[in-house]
């Protein structure tokens, strides 16, 4: 049986819907009081993603403050790596770090292909309860990270600025980092797989690093891997095809190319008009985005403005899934994001008579 | 009397050339021992640039390394809102800071208009210094940061990672921003008009912050100043027209506008493939650009291998300067540079018969 709200499966598939449906990457996050409150009591990040309880009623907050037309099941895109053994932790202003980071094909080739249903089940648990909390009214997305952004955290330590290592052993070793990539991408087809299996209706890919390579090293080192992992998704469940977004931050100049990947729909960041993607893409997939996440530090009455020219630019018809370019930022007022969201609703509806 | 080796004034205006001329972004810097040595001296880096010998020692040590087709003046781009009373100092892994950031109207308006023949003379005279060590054998590039890179770390108060306090001051008060960016722009023509006058033959603008824009706000509160600018210069000096390069990181989607801004040359990163680039901004402009910085980690084999395929996308003809698509990393061995820099001579000059 379908959610009730579909709009973000309508949209996804390019059908006509009543109104443009809205989402925000990271909206179970810091900007809200209450998760802040959820997290203190969990103790830590990492306890919050792993105890299926706390990951649930994360996800469930911006639920019931918004009229969001999607949950994102609560978790991080680096439990993979860490359910593969590199150990993961956070420092206070480092952000995620790895106890033991892999930067040699020994390694590589000693890392095990882990069963989700068994090390992440975790996620599972928190999916499962989540669709039952939810009584199908509205859609759960489920993620994972790309095989290449994955590589980078694995590879480098953690998180990085100039990505020094992993370039290194793309210009160096490359056959090496297949090996990591084509592993990873192992592991994710069987993670969104086990995601489906347990209720997520959506899945997205975040290559939250596809930005820094080059054109070719991109096509190569990233889209390859997410166009495979596309092809082994088990995108029929109950009768119901499942949709994918791939979303590659700074990706603007490979949009084409993103689209021809297999996926549903293509997220698209804030540095590119939405009028000018639709009109490079086509009407092949839908487009997911794109309103600068700093465009909530404005006023309500401006943030207003922003929507309804976010919304003019997209113009009539489906297959826009209203989004950030990029996650909400932690200093967000939680007020602003009701505005933003009641905005998309009630300015979208001329725009689908 | 122009400087002996003009390769890199002829491919800027497009003329024909007998190898592809090459230089590096921040080719005086940390990568380099003696560098390195010479910063240790002086005490701190403020002292380096502030220091005319110290500067213009720092400008010609990498000379004397390698074949390169230009001196760039050893400077900084927040010399200016130093000069303008805003404090810059550096911490340890922190980058520039400012004692006295400026976020609103009142402070704004009482930012002072610099004489750069007097505030900011330590480059004038370091450009001097260059200009007599040299004898013309080189063109010295001169440099600026646009407006709005510039107000980024002014209205942040240093090096910025989300650019929260300009996107608010941007969402809510763009015509305070206008003034600022107004402001600097006045003051940025003075700035690089002195340096010509004291004898730089190219001028470089550095917008490493403009790809952060939507479409939009690139156009109003980045372009549109940079435009000015360029408008602004003396390009003429001693009868001779200065060639001025407009890089934005993270640009790849607006080339075509950039390349009308009235440069001469358009820089280009690492992301989007140089011939691509060609097709769509055409012969108008000259091109700077492109490898991946982190291709210098690779071996010499794999570098040289790069460096073909650079020049192969780029093609026959003139209208190319070589370069990273980035400042080079102080992970860099400078073997690797000189690899590089006679790969580019060697390489190119089957495409210039």
């Amino acid at each position: 049986m379908s959610a009730k709200n579909d709009r973000i499966i309508r949209a996804l598939f390019r059908q006509p819907v009543d109104q443009t449906p809205v989402w925000i990457m990271r909206q179970a996050g810091r900007y809200l009081p209450e998760y802040r409150a959820a997290r203190a009591k969990a103790g830590n990040f990492l306890t919050l993603c792993k105890t299926p309880e706390l990951a649930c009623e994360a996800t469930l907050q911006p639920l019931r403050r918004f009229q969001l037309d999607a949950a994102i099941i609560f978790s991080d895109i680096l439990t993979i790596p860490d359910a593969m053994g590199l150990g993961l932790y956070f420092t206070e202003g480092e952000g995620p770090r790895f106890q033991n980071p892999i930067r040699d094909r020994q390694a590589i080739n000693c890392l095990p292909i882990i069963d989700p249903e068994i090390e992440l089940r975790y996620v599972m648990d928190a999916i499962r309860l989540c669709h039952a909390e939810l009584k199908q009214e509205l859609p759960i997305i489920g993620f994972s990270g790309s095989p290449w952004t994955l590589a980078t955290y694995m590879v480098e330590g953690g998180a990085s600025k100039e990505f020094q290592v992993i370039k290194k052993l793309l210009y160096s070793e490359p056959k090496t980092l297949h090996l990591l990539l084509e592993k990873l991408s192992v592991v994710i087809i069987d993670y969104l797989n086990a995601q489906i299996k347990a209720g997520v209706e959506v899945v997205m890919l975040f290559d939250t690093w596809g930005g820094i390579l080059t054109t070719q090293d991109y096509y190569q080192f990233s889209l390859h891997y997410l166009t495979k992992i596309i092809q082994g998704l088990h995108c029929q469940q109950n009768g119901k095809r499942i949709p994918v977004i791939l979303f590659t931050k700074g990706s603007s100049q490979w949009l084409e190319k993103i689209a021809e990947s297999g996926c549903d729909a293509v997220g698209i960041d804030w540095t590119i008009d939405i009028n000018i993607a639709r009109k490079r893409i086509g009407d092949k997939v839908a487009l997911q985005g794109n309103l600068d996440p700093a465009a909530l530090y404005a006023s309500p009455e401006n943030i207003r403005i922003e929507v309804a020219s976010l919304l003019e630019k997209s113009g009539k018809g489906s297959g826009h899934i209203f989004n950030l370019g990029h996650g909400i930022s932690q200093y967000v007022d939680p007020e602003h994001v009701r505005v933003l969201v009641d905005a998309v609703h009630e300015l979208s509806r001329s725009y689908h008579i």
